[in-house]
C-alpha cells in the first residue's frame, strides 16, 4: 500500500493533510523563510540555501527573493538558473528545468491541481502533474505554466502568458491561453 | 450626512483621506504585517490574528502569508477557507465568501474602483462594490475578479482568469475575459 | 568607448554582470529592502527612502511595500504619485510617469529585455527599451506593461491587461493582448 507522499509523487489522488507531508512543506517553509530573509550581500547562504532546498541544481544558480515553493525536493534545475522577483513554484510532481533557463519575475509554476467536482475537491482529495521545461527558455514576467505543461527547448514565453498546452522546440508563444506567435530560428 | 465610513460601506463616491479610514486602513496593515511575520511553527498566532482581522469566518481557516487587504472588517469567509501565498483583497465594500474556497497563488480578489473621468478621479473620489463567492469554489492561481462580481457554488476558476461579470453555480470558466467554458456535474 | 551602463542606457546590448551595474543594483536592493521593512507607522521614512532611490518625484507620493525595481534612479513620477502593494519596475531603461497617476496592486512594468536566439541570451546579452506614461493614468490590478511601450494622457488601463502596444490619450483598454475598449470624455 502506497503513502500519501508516494501516491502524490505519482500523481494520483492523495490527502495532503498526511502528517509526513505536512512536516515537509514545513521544512520547506523555514527553508525558503530563511532565503527570504538573507540580504543582498548574503550571496553564498542564498545559494547554499537553494542547494539544500531544490532536488538537484547545476553550480550556478541563482533566485531574487522572494520565492516560493510546497516541497522543493521536487524541483530540478539546470546550470546557469535565474529567477527574479516572486517566481512561486507548486512542486507537488516534479519540475524539471534545464540549462540556461531564464525566468522573468512573478512567474508562477504549478503541478498542483484538484478535481473538478465540488464534493471529492472539498474532501481534501488533490493530486498533480509533472513539469517539464526545456534547455534555454526565457519566460517572461507574470507567467502562469499549468500542470502537466512540456515545454520544449530554446522557447520564448511571453510576459502575461497562460501556459495550458505543450510548447514545442523554437517557439515563441504569448497569450491567454498561449499560443504560438513565431518559429525562432 | 453619511460620514466618508458609511459612504464607502453603501458603495458611493468616498475620499480615502478620511481620518477614520486612515486609521482603520493602518490598523488592517498593522494586523497583516503581524501575519505575514509569523514563522511557519506559529499557526495558532495565524489563526487568531486573522479572526480579529476579518468580519466573520469559520471555525477553520488557513492563509499562506504573504496576505494584504485594506480594512478586514469586510471580509466574511464561511468553514474550510484556505488561500496559498499572496492573496490581495481590496476590501472597501464587502467580500462574502462561502464555505469550502479554495484559493491558488497570488489571487487578487477586488471591490476597489475610481472613476473613468481623469478630473473626478484625481481630486481622491473613489467607490467600491461588493464581490460574492458561493461555496465550494476553487479559484485558480493569478486569477483577478473584479469589482461587483458576483460567483455561484462550486465554480471553478481557471489560473490567470480576469473575472469581469457574474458567473453562474457549476461551471468552470477560464481567460481574460473569463468565460464558461465547462459545466460542472 | 561606451560603458556597459551608457550601453544600458542608450537601449544598446549589455551585460549586467559588468561590476558598476552589480554595485548600482545592490545599493538598489538596499534601499528597497529598507522601504520594505518599514512599518505602516513610518511614512516619512518610506517617502525619504522613495525620493533617495528614484530619479526624480513629485513633492507627494505614495507606494505601499513591497516595491521592488532594478536600480532606481531611472524611474521618474510625477506629482501625486500612488503605487499599491507589490509593484514591480525593471527600470535598466527610463521609465517616466506623470503627474496623478495610480497604480492598482501587483502592476508590473518592464524595460529590460533579451535577444530571442538562445545563444545570444545566453552569453548575458540584455538590452532594454524605456517605457513612457501620461499623466492622470490608473493602472489597474496584475497588468503588465511591456518594454517600449508609451502610454498617454488619462488612459485607464483594465485590470490583468497585458500592455504589448503604445496607447493613445483618453481610451480605456483591457485584455491580453490589451485592446482599446471604450474613448473616455
Amino acid at each position: 500500500m502506497k503513502t500519501e507522499k508516494e501516491k502524490m509523487l505519482d500523481g494520483e489522488i492523495y490527502h495532503a493533510n498526511d502528517p509526513e507531508l505536512v512536516k515537509e512543506r514545513r521544512n520547506a517553509r523555514r527553508l525558503t523563510r530563511l532565503f527570504n530573509q538573507t540580504s543582498e550581500t548574503e550571496m553564498d547562504q542564498r545559494t547554499d540555501l537553494l542547494k539544500t532546498l531544490f532536488g538537484s541544481t547545476g553550480k550556478s544558480l541563482y533566485i531574487e527573493p522572494t520565492f516560493r515553493c510546497d516541497y522543493g525536493y521536487n524541483i530540478h534545475v539546470g546550470e546557469n538558473f535565474y529567477a527574479n522577483f516572486d517566481c512561486v513554484i507548486l512542486d507537488v510532481c516534479k519540475v524539471e528545468i534545464g540549462d540556461n533557463c531564464f525566468i522573468a519575475p512573478c512567474v508562477n509554476i504549478y503541478t498542483a491541481t484538484h478535481p473538478l467536482n465540488a464534493a471529492e475537491r472539498i474532501s481534501g482529495a488533490e493530486y498533480g502533474k509533472p513539469v517539464t521545461i526545456g534547455d534555454n527558455v526565457w519566460i517572461g514576467g507574470r507567467t502562469v505554466i499549468n500542470p502537466g505543461v512540456r515545454i520544449g527547448n530554446n522557447v520564448v514565453i511571453g510576459s502575461g502568458s497562460v501556459v495550458t498546452k505543450d510548447v514545442p522546440d523554437n517557439v515563441a508563444v504569448a497569450g491567454n491561453p498561449a499560443r504560438i506567435i513565431k518559429r525562432i530560428g
